[in-house]
């Protein structure tokens, strides 16, 4: 067996950058070696150098620039090279690799690592699809902030354990629930009144939580505008410059969540968004010593709602808050922690709080220009 | 059984450092419910509040300005009466008690937290001093940090749990040892020809290292420039500003240390200690994967130390120095967290290596002004 060398020169925090990257979809504990690590492919022609990070659910695949003097590929342990590079003097790294080994110069640092060949690597699965989607960078990622959150974090709850995303050149929907609450969020991508782009494919899939939270960290820090998505039945990947991820679908029917939300309500009330999570962080600090209930009593007569938690024996609390309350006087109790999880990602000054009884669903919406639906079921409470 | 009534107004800031100050002394996990708590005692005529932590072995008690409208006191469950008062808003919180009733107000905020009476608030130790020895603030939190590090964290290992102080007007010593460490702080208090102070107080005492690292704490944003100690065979106070913190002392013989420092060396080796400490972390990375030793082969004819460490089947890694060194060339391995350790809290910007043989004492000193000497034993090489 012959393995090719490899040599190239690559600045360290542009190094260390991009192991950082792919290191992200690297198994923390994997079952076997080459999972451990991130695979290095260097390119003479293209004088770049190509990193990729797969655990078999999540792939991360990145290019950067490097000066390659010989085209070749090899496994680094993804811990340790990154923790060696990281710490390197901010200087040109050259590494150099014969048969297996990685040896890593930097001023008068000296590393020399095992890795393993290419061949042990598993491959990244291949989409399969014709066309393209390009989503507008700025757009995804306010969405994804907006429904991320509301999402099942339980390993039981299969398809819940992702978002579903609903898109076309014209529109994006993401829709998040863990059977207590639900964020849905809905964007139009064209200007009123502005021509539709050329048609293009469609996207209708439930995509893992933990992808989405990768897909945020990859974007983020990009200049680009747009991200390109294929998709087949079981996978996704998104490309970005000269990032890509890929990733595996969550199979299942997703609940037909549209009509859970209330089409009227007999009661609204708006409120100071800032002023309300600051008021239910205080009275949070009680509820979370009990059953984390806040009771809301909405006063439409004073135009006034109290935030109050009793915790008997311990301590209880109020705040009192001046709204805008429409409809009848009503109390009505919560999770706090719901109530603040949907708060605290809508970026907008003022909040409305839309109700029919003390059971029925309630929405929370931002009053701006994210249209976002919040659901949340109250709790029932003992007058 | 009567409860006096208590009222004062204290700006939320104020309240909420002088609550996280006290509770610094409180028990994590108190067999009691007054152990879980901070007693407060509002004084009418002086305008103040009094706050104490307490766990039975540290105390802290301050004193911050309020405007007092009812003597009293009252213990309230530290963890939450913070938690709550630090998240209020940014003004003046009233806090009114009935009984064991604390009502705190602040805008629209009112919480009622249920409180113990001070009796069952356990009293600080009195020291039992005739004499106040006063210590420079400055010099003394510079003796702690070179020293502090190396005292023993295994609860087992009795008074090494503690620095030993030896202090007069004139000088200030600080030692610390865990068994397989030293560092050794001297320091003169007065300047070199001038008068030596009124006669004062010594203190020779071993003082446990939670303790110190409160007496950091309480001292590091304060402007006094003294801190007053107070000490008898059992416990010791420290004093400064409006704040005191107590606490017992460790009994039983502390190690004769002196006689551990060499008194002459045949080897020095002068390093530039920030280039020193970033190899060292490299070369760390490696090490902690294997027994954490790290080799130095120091070459007094090529004026250089080789840093290297194996670990077999994963990876080697070297670092090379250029040092100034006199006596024979030697291979000697440390521990490479003992060395980091020392040369971390050493400010100066080159440090001396003093060496006899590969399997004698070494000694570490900064070169500056603080005199610190930091033993460290080496582990055996096979060559």
């Amino acid at each position: 067996m012959f393995w090719l060398a490899m040599k190239f020169v690559c600045p360290q925090n542009q190094l260390t950058g991009a192991i950082a990257l792919a290191s992200r979809a690297v198994a923390a504990r994997p079952d076997r070696p080459a999972l451990a690590g991130v695979l290095l492919v260097a390119d003479l022609e293209a004088q770049t150098l190509a990193l990729t990070g797969f655990n078999l659910e999540v792939g991360i695949h990145l290019t950067v620039a490097a000066a390659v003097k010989e085209s070749g590929e090899l496994v680094l342990p993804a811990k340790l090279f990154g923790d060696i590079v990281s710490r390197l003097p901010e200087s040109d790294v050259t590494v150099t690799v014969r048969e297996v080994t990685a040896v890593l110069a930097c001023g008068s640092s000296r590393y020399e690592i095992q890795g393993l060949p290419a061949a042990e690597f598993e491959d990244l699965p291949v989409v399969d699809a014709q066309e393209t989607l390009y989503l507008p960078v700025e757009k995804l990622l306010e969405g994804l902030r907006a429904s991320l959150f509301a999402a099942a974090t339980d390993e039981t709850k299969q398809v819940l354990r992702g978002v579903r995303v609903t898109a076309s050149a014209e529109r994006l929907e993401l829709a998040a629930t863990d059977g207590h609450r639900l964020a849905v969020v809905e964007m139009a991508l064209v200007e009123p009144g502005a021509e539709a782009p050329v048609a293009m494919a469609n996207l209708e899939a439930t995509i893992p939580v933990r992808t989405l939270r990768e897909l945020e960290r990859m974007l983020m820090p990009l200049p680009e505008v747009a991200v390109a998505v294929q998709c087949d039945r079981a996978q996704v990947t998104f490309a970005s410059g000269d990032r890509r991820l890929t990733s595996r679908l969550l199979d299942g029917a997703y609940p037909n969540y549209r009509q859970l939300l209330p089409a009227q309500f007999e009661r609204e009330v708006t409120l100071e968004r800032k002023q309300l999570v600051a008021a239910l962080e205080r009275v949070a600090i009680l509820a979370d010593r009990k059953n984390n209930i806040v009771k809301l009593t909405i006063d439409a007569i004073a135009q006034e709602v109290k935030l109050s938690v009793e915790a008997p024996d311990l301590a209880n609390g109020s705040e009192t808050l001046t709204v805008q309350a429409s409809g009848e006087s009503i109390d009505i109790a919560f999770n706090v922690r719901y109530l603040l999880d949907g708060l605290k990602v809508m970026d907008a000054a003022e909040v409305q709080l839309r109700l029919n009884g003390a059971v029925q669903p309630a929405v929370l919406q931002p009053l701006g220009s994210t249209k976002m639906s919040y659901l949340i079921m109250p709790v029932q409470i003992r007058s």
